[in-house]
């Protein structure tokens, strides 16, 4: 733990300036950094003890948000325990050190949305630390960056130091994306990625849920989807309780649930429980017995599709649906006589872009009549996989945070220096970039080894998509905080793997 | 799940060629294979029922062990709920399903080593089981074969199909080497690590328990050794007890516990708690303030390592010691003026690895005078590592699995296909090769991602050294039978990575 006196805000707190010119005269301050690197953040060497006896968590008297707000008081339940790793709490003590937190619109049974603000202010004196936050979801975010201020000696007495930091995120969308398709998950690993994207401000969970491999998602309205084209139908399916359990958890800490269900190609379990959805695919003049992607010469895919995503829209409250469309391989359809006379039909030549983006504008038109914009994938030249919302075609950048890949050795690195602007293009193109997303593809990973593959590489995305990029350029700076960072994910249960040779002072107890 | 017939074994058993030509026949036998492949292996469509209630292990009125041979006991209570893995027992019923264990020389008290024979005999017929072995050894290898022949069905029901197996390891040593220096592993990772061990038939757990960046050996003769050099003195340490549980744990799975105490490079660690041990390096005429190896030049040196090793060979009772010797850096010895002082007296000249060599002799001696054998690390030609046991220079292969070393996909297929013995040299210098191990250097590891890094890429190291090289030359063949048992360690409480997309019938449900 090292001195730590960072500010990017042009509009420095006098109060503060003095802090400022001690830094440079003493150099050992002992407060753990916070990750991802607050927007603006200076701490002074004033300590101040914490008692778990002696500490609460309460509204302040002007805040929208007060004692009911069940988003808050489940997140000031679920904090006590992270910031006081060993103690369980009895008695209260009269004075206590009192975090008073301030909301200025309560949306306490809302879900976040892709125009909730996160951003927060706070500032801890001797006795108190306030909290003001637009929004509950800043709230959220500002009480993990108190929980992560507070750090124990070696006696196991805590503390936190005066601090202030002002706060929002640089990226709107910050992703991760699980693939419970080429793996089944069980849900207690869904839920522990929840936990562990809200201590790294991650806010999207970005749900790619089924593939060719499994159809998991249990579907109400068409049952046979999983009960045939799940790996199994009763323990590898996600029920609607559990869809509605993972959504619960997510919103608590502030995380969207955005869903995909990925058409037409990659579609090999929908063929399974839909029978006639996918086309085909013919070895001369008779059908070979094989399918390929979801038939678009048929309109019965549409209806199909039509009151799946009625459903699906439905059960995910977010505004925001993921339909795929990647990696569509045309030479099923190609072979299949009926989608070959609907190209004739429709003009298109021999042309199948056509054909597929036909498809795909069938798609969106479907979410937009259900009122979600659609996020379809969008390979780029170079070879890069994009995320692009097609209302406006704003982007989120995938591709460098392929984090399924590894490599031996330090390749978080890799991942903390990808620059998502930096690409030739105007401002007005810049600000299309609305954020980006880790991608965890499943062929090598379920359960046993999700945790420790994703944390803390995923982290290094986790600053890169929150914090300053000026502030956060170095890897040499950055990596003893991760190190810190890492020590405490451990601690809070998260099995997330050592960055280089050392130790944590509690290493992992798991099985 | 497929047919499985295999046999090297020239001396078929008639009985069991009508089973042979069956197999020709019918192409589905519900017979989980066993990893590693047993020498020789048939079984037959004819299966049993299996029930829990009806259950028992006993000992041949002819076997040596009885009742009381603390070894099988063990194993017998162990092996109960890894085959019946829902079932906890209540009552007997009055006929049951015996294992019918007899062994030739009982040791039930002692210590596999590097000469006990581990072959087995495995007959599962109709209500019975005959294990046959010539020691203890050998009948858990056989009790492991047997608990992997018990599969169970959609219903739980579980089934044994009757089987003969004829076994024994084609390698005497097959290790696996875990690093307690770069990251401390807790007691718990190391016991589980046994565990899995056994389930692949590895006998030998290299220990490499201190290195460069702590020493968490507790030592009863140099208590500061830990105090001063582990990373924490008392939360990073390995006491007395814990070394002794870890093994005694190895023992009842019939794994020799090999520690290693590398010198003289590897070795920071040690300087702190035992001033004067290591070379101090000099900057021109003054010393630096840093360290290089262990100061060969004084006598003092070898008078410590006398009494260290004789303490740690009266704490590990196998007959083997491995003395590092690995990676000694010249560059502090030559700034030395003592060191080269030495040199002078000695006639070495400026020819350092002559040094190194009166270092290490010195070593060995010391260990031979302890009634040990003494191991080396042996960096070969072509980058490879190998550990040479000095007694004969008799070769146990490293370098091909270290596998702590990473890279996407499916590189159990680099592990699986190592031909220990395919280099040039004569018969006689081939038989000198007497195993492998599988290193896992610590890095990038630690109890986070240990087992998930270890298992079941190990497992294929594993089969390489226990199977017949002719039978077991197919990855594709490999393939479904690794998977299969893959999904057995994971309901084990193994936390085995998956080997590409797919499913268990219960997946990981640890934390």
């Amino acid at each position: 733990m090292e001195e730590k006196t960072i500010s990017n805000s042009r509009r420095c707190y006098k109060q503060w300036l003095w802090f400022m010119v001690l830094f440079m005269s003493f150099s050992v301050i002992y407060v753990d950094a916070v990750w991802p690197m607050p927007q603006m953040i200076s701490s002074s060497m004033a300590r101040y003890t914490l008692n778990p006896r002696e500490f609460i968590f309460q509204y302040s008297s002007g805040s929208s948000a007060q004692p009911g707000c069940s988003l808050l008081d489940s997140a000031f339940e679920r904090y006590f325990p992270l910031i006081f790793t060993d103690y369980r709490h009895d008695e209260w003590f009269r004075f206590p050190f009192t975090v008073v937190v301030h909301v200025e619109r309560a949306e306490c049974e809302g879900y976040p949305d892709a125009d909730s603000s996160e951003s927060y202010k706070l500032s801890v004196c001797s006795g108190q630390a306030a909290l003001r936050a637009e929004t509950v979801w800043g709230a959220l975010r500002g009480l993990e960056s108190f929980s992560q201020l507070v750090y124990q000696d070696d006696f196991g007495e805590y503390f936190v130091n005066e601090t202030k930091i002002e706060d929002f995120p640089r990226f709107q969308f910050r992703g991760i994306l699980l693939d419970t398709s080429r793996h089944y998950l069980p849900l207690h690993a869904i839920l522990k990625t929840l936990d562990a994207m809200s201590y790294n401000k991650f806010n999207v969970f970005h749900w790619h849920i089924v593939d060719d491999p499994s159809f998991p998602y249990q579907s109400s309205t068409f049952p046979d989807l999983s009960s045939k084209g799940a790996f199994h139908p009763s323990t590898h399916v996600y029920t609607q309780i559990d869809v509605k359990r993972v959504i619960a958890h997510a919103r608590l800490r502030g995380i969207r649930v955005l869903a995909e269900f990925d058409s037409p190609g990659h579609t090999q379990s929908w063929g399974k429980g839909q029978p006639g959805l996918l086309t085909p695919c013919y070895k001369g003049t008779v059908p070979s017995g094989t399918f390929g992607p979801v038939n678009p010469a048929n309109s019965s895919s549409y209806q199909f599709m039509t009151r799946l995503f009625k459903e699906v829209t439905s059960v995910f409250p977010d505004s925001y649906v993921h339909l795929g469309g990647d990696e569509v391989d045309f030479t099923c359809w190609k072979s299949n006589p009926d989608v070959r006379g609907f190209m004739l039909k429709m003009g298109f030549g021999t042309d199948y872009t056509k054909l597929e983006s036909y498809y795909m504008e069938n798609m969106v038109n479907i979410t937009k009549g259900l009122n979600k914009t659609a996020i379809v994938w969008q390979d780029v030249s170079y070879g890069l996989y994009l995320s692009i919302t097609l209302a406006g075609y704003r982007v989120i950048l995938a591709a460098p945070w392929y984090i399924n890949h590894i490599d031996y050795g330090q390749d978080w690195e890799k991942y903390y220096t990808i620059q998502p602007l930096n690409f030739t293009g105007t401002e007005q193109q810049k600000k299309l970039v609305i954020g980006g997303e880790v991608c965890m593809w499943g062929e090598y990973v379920d359960a046993t080894n999700l945790s420790p593959r994703l944390w803390p590489r995923a982290s290094a995305a986790g600053e890169r998509l929150w914090s300053d990029e000026r502030m956060t350029s170095s890897v040499i700076d950055a990596f003893p905080r991760l190190v810190d960072f890492r020590c405490r994910l451990l601690r809070r249960g998260i099995q997330a793997e050592p960055l280089f040779v050392g130790h944590c002072r509690h290493e992992y107890q798991g099985i």
